[in-house]
């Protein structure tokens, strides 16, 4: 670490934060990368983790050891309290940063739009923490409705219901309905799978709204052999500690509301005094600089930039493009020149479903099927960090699809420090019905 | 599960009460295991955890799936709040169970020996939770002393203090200090490892008391050589939140004291009016019986059993065979014929210190060095159970072994429900110093 040489600050470790430190490595800066756990989560298979699939740690990678050959980078494992643009100072619990540069990166939030008893009641499923939380839920309320005998209380505890039928709520559905129907049904005896309950409720009038109706087709068909019952059109009203009102004032018992019907961006971002759009996201040039604050980048989730009159969706490429952008970026300006306009290439999007399903949207082409799930597959591999991480991921996976079997479902106390609620707070303890 | 059975209750999914279980699949008998895990734990590997060498789910397993087959068991999630063994009812925060047999398994907890601030502020090493706060613990440690100027501080987050040499001390201190000269020297590059110190304080004259002198000898020079410093004939007189304090006054700073000097039976035993020893122990028949209640059998950390004269120690062969032993009697006694008393095939036992270095002490041999490591190796992945687990524990001893290097080190929050004292349970977030 050089002092005399600009400094700047990374807020944030995922995608975005991740790349664009990495990227700087060859530049005559000093990065320090700011972020309030130690680790890197690797967000699109956390809903793997909420259905015991996989391990956290092994969607998680420590965000020291990714910059251990990188002689101009610090982590600093800290929470920030206070961004001040004009004096350029940067306060956290743990120090307090001057900089040259600032790059923006942390993220979005589950986006509960106002709903009644949602932010208090409903499971989130962004953070490793909310994913550990639920997976402790789903196995509590199996262990309560073994030992339940009243009717009622075991079709509350196993009634599971999702709320939000885009990416994540479809694979979690999936995801969670071969843990019913494999190990759960071994581990369980005392509770016959048929009464377990999982529903999908979308408020648009398909599944993955926005993606050709032949791959919205297609998973609600998949979704349904499973057993899972998706109900599109469907708005919810309310959720209490046992139940979900839906807007037409029909209610379903649930102990189990997981909410994945939206994000918005990190609301630190308004506290700090940035201009924040409806949605919580910062408005950024096409250059992703702030435009009062040509040396203030904001990225990926937290970044709402719009090309060619579209905007960007929150997702993991378009923040690992844009972590490259800004440190070329930054890299042009450091040298007396101009910032470049960010071009983001889509690749495609894709979502699993399970065994052998799964659909793909690559340019303009819809695929399904098999050909889509080894194509998730491969990419999901290929894209986790650290090898080992790869290798127990694939022996997870080779084993759910070989023995229809799962990880270890231990069920481990969440507390504080997690970005929960106070009903997923419970969750690491089970309260008998 | 046939009602018109006898019915038999086991109270702790360690390695007695689980071993009963399983011994018990071919009798005609109804059997409820009771834990309030959902999991057991292979206790001698808890340490590893706490080390970053292991990962939590490698070292247990979920009760549900070992009793998969077992079609005259259940397992239920549950603590038990009373046993009343003059009308053989068990109160749980679940459900109430009447009896026709019970065997108590509920094993051992660490004791303080009522020395000042050691029940608050020491780490505790025998569960899963205790592990992982630890380990939270150790790594926050790091973090915090990478931003720390002030050298004071810097001394007291590196200090790491294990009191008691015996083996867990012992295997403890080895593995930190790999832990500390290896993956940490690699990631904190704000640390030199010369700043680190790790002290065991062992209050009688040699290490690991009562086992041969050439074995504890040993285990002086090979942890001396690692950079543990091991002070013997040194008691404790107070821990405090920033340090520990000798009986003879001197003081010694440190954030991290990690007790391993004892452990003692599960206090619920008194409270249960069972007839318990100053060591918390109950005092049972060669049989394994309570000397009032032939229907009651004791095992485990929890039983004391005295043989030929001494009493057998609380460690995993001695409860893994009263297991079977318990199993075998009970079917005797169902039978009408009467109980056998118990006898201890003592196979040795065995210390790791670190990389290629162990002692173990089988019947009058005394073995150091590479033979003892690789027989501690095997002995401890045989003994694992699942496939997986072996497998995995065997991928990481495998990567530690040629790369120096560690499994994730994530600080994952650790709450409610642990067993952990007030200080181990803000281990989960790194308070800044």
């Amino acid at each position: 670490m050089n002092p005399s040489r600009p400094r700047i600050i990374i807020v944030g470790a995922g995608f975005g934060g991740l790349v664009t430190a990495r990227a700087l490595a060859g530049c005559a800066v000093e990065v320090w990368l700011l972020d309030r756990n130690n680790y890197h989560v690797f967000s699109p298979l956390v809903y793997q983790v909420a259905a015991a699939e996989l391990e956290p740690e092994e969607i998680a990678y420590p965000v020291r050891s990714t910059l251990r050959r990188q002689r101009n980078a610090r982590f600093v494992l800290a929470e920030v309290r206070h961004v001040d643009l004009a004096t350029r100072l940067i306060e956290t619990d743990a120090q307090s940063f001057s900089y040259d540069f600032l790059v923006l990166a942390t993220g979005s939030v589950t986006h509960f739009f106002s709903v009644p008893g949602a932010a208090e009641f409903a499971f989130g499923l962004k953070s490793l923490n909310d994913a550990i939380a639920l997976r402790n839920q789903i196995l509590c309320c199996f262990e309560r409705a073994a030992g339940a005998l009243d009717a009622e209380a075991r079709h509350r505890l196993l009634s599971f219901a999702i709320v939000g039928g885009g990416p994540t709520g479809v694979e979690f559905a999936g995801a969670l309905a071969e843990l019913v129907c494999g190990p759960l049904d071994g581990d369980f005896p005392e509770v016959d799978r048929n009464e377990v309950r999982i529903t999908v409720l979308e408020a648009q009038n398909s599944l993955l709204p926005g993606w050709p109706a032949r791959l919205s087709d297609y998973a609600r068909l998949r979704l349904g052999r499973m057993g899972v019952d998706v109900r599109i059109n469907t708005a919810v009203g309310a959720v209490t500690g046992d139940a979900l009102r839906l807007h037409d004032g029909i209610s379903i018992a649930s102990e189990t509301v997981v909410w994945t019907a939206g994000v918005r961006g990190d609301p630190s971002a308004r506290a700090w005094g940035l201009p924040v759009k409806r949605n919580g996201r910062v408005e950024v040039l096409p250059t992703l600089q702030l435009p009062a604050h040509p040396e203030t980048y904001v990225i990926g989730d937290l970044a709402e930039v719009a090309l060619a009159g579209r905007t960007l969706p929150m997702l993991a490429p378009v923040a690992l493009q844009q972590g490259r952008a800004v440190a070329r970026n930054l890299a042009r300006q450091i040298a007396g020149k101009s910032p470049l306009l960010f071009q983001f290439r889509d690749r495609g999007t894709m979502v699993t479903i399970g065994r052998n399903a799964a659909v793909a949207h690559v340019g303009r082409r819809a695929v399904t099927g098999l050909p889509a799930w080894l194509l998730w597959l491969g990419v999901h591999l290929i894209n986790l960090i650290g090898f080992r991480n790869r290798l127990f991921v694939l022996i997870n996976w080779a084993w759910d699809y070989l023995f229809f079997e799962r990880a270890v479902r231990l069920i481990l106390p969440v507390g504080r420090g997690s970005t929960v609620g106070t009903r997923q707070r419970k969750a690491g303890v089970c309260v008998s019905g």
